[in-house]
């Protein structure tokens, strides 16, 4: 009878326990799945460089034009890439993708930057696949924005990339710093 | 012997109920993990507003051009901002943040839109973090978009915002009110 | 005694096992929770089709205008589209809703484009909400762009959208195939 109501009181706890694990979802650690680090280079078109280019200016306000980034900090910019991605911050190093889609300028007063762009993968002997990323950028010295998606070796993937420059030349080149770290990885 | 069956009893019982509930991920609740208001201010620069405008045409039809929102329901215009958030519907309080990105007219026939930006939160006695925005916008009386991502105090946020118009003067001033309303918080 | 002893080996067996799981989000399976596949057509705005149109060049690279699409494989080019959906590849077929969004041509010397739209469905005997969807497109075959966020119907929804071009006529008419697959469903 003793082991029977040890039994009993058992089967208690643990329906008690199991029911409340069932009704929450175990909070989740802010450690990264997966994490990486690349670059990627912009060259702008600006009227002599076609050859080089790797973005345009598309969108402009009704005081700029489209081969120079406009005055007042270049609010209203719209601008299209397609950069190559690579695993150091040499640019002539072999890419292993392309960053492709628009950061537009939003501020008059000083720079900031709205992004939308993909990390295109197709390396035979790194990854395949994309991540898509959306965010403000205030242009700090290091900002945060959203891994909201991804595809083949990304399936689903969502995290955080912070963003840096990590070179910049003028008005032509510049060059960021990505460290993507994944928090969601199926 | 009475008691050992009760106790295989049991841990078959048990085993099979937890092995149920390993396999799948407990449904997940419909209430908000996090909800708050804002209001953005939206300024529409048309030529003579330059000091006090937020946002400017970027992008224009064949048929438009960047000072004037275009005919046939503005189709085909980009509008770039970074407008003011405040926490309640005076465009002259105290800003927590500021509303930046671009939306998009994209029916000819009657008003619809497409919304890509971030709410950026600097402040120090309120929030420091982005949420991110995207989607379809009807201009029906309220609207829902989706928050596709989040950073700082919106780590790897997820969730719904309702939109819903709530002042316009012309073509020159609207200000939104979002109901945001968070179902994944980390 | 016996049984007691067994009792709490049971006991200590469990309550390992339940700590596990509750440590731990189970891992997720890559099957749909829903999948549908849909189409929509894209007639662009050429400056005589005014009447059918239902995309439209909207910024254009330095070298472009806005009712051809621009040289070096549209790079550049940004339309705006607010295009029907149908359950079948029939551009007559009664629409389920709009496809609402834009698509940006980014590279010189091949196709490639990047997307940021929404699925708008207003159907009173299909569906309500909306689906949103970013990401690059190679303009393979068939591609893969991500599902960030649904709304109504599809409250919450992630998950992988396979694009095909089923039809291309000259560059004013193109109609996608595609193939939805929801992995998170609320």
């Amino acid at each position: 009878m003793a082991a029977t109501r040890l039994v009993s009181t058992i089967l208690c706890l643990l329906l008690l326990f199991s029911s409340t694990t069932a009704k929450k979802i175990p909070s989740r650690r802010r450690e990264p799945c997966k994490q990486m680090v690349l670059y990627f280079h912009d060259i702008i078109y600006n009227g002599k460089n076609a050859k080089n280019a790797t973005s345009a200016i598309v969108g402009a306000p009704a005081w700029g034009n489209k081969t120079i980034l406009a005055g007042q900090n270049h609010f209203g910019n719209i601008v299209v890439f397609d950069d190559p991605i690579t695993l150091d911050n040499n640019l002539h190093s072999n890419p292993v993708g392309r960053a492709q889609g628009f950061y537009l300028y939003d501020r008059k007063d000083y720079f900031t930057a709205w992004l939308g762009f993909s990390f295109f993968f197709n390396s035979t002997n790194w990854h395949r696949g994309t991540l898509t990323f959306a965010g403000a950028d205030p242009l700090n010295k290091t900002r945060d924005i959203s891994v909201i998606g991804g595809t083949g070796d990304f399936f689903m993937a969502r995290g955080i990339a912070t963003l840096m420059t990590d070179a910049v030349e003028g008005e032509v080149y510049f060059r960021l710093q990505v460290d993507i770290k994944l928090y969601e990885c199926w």
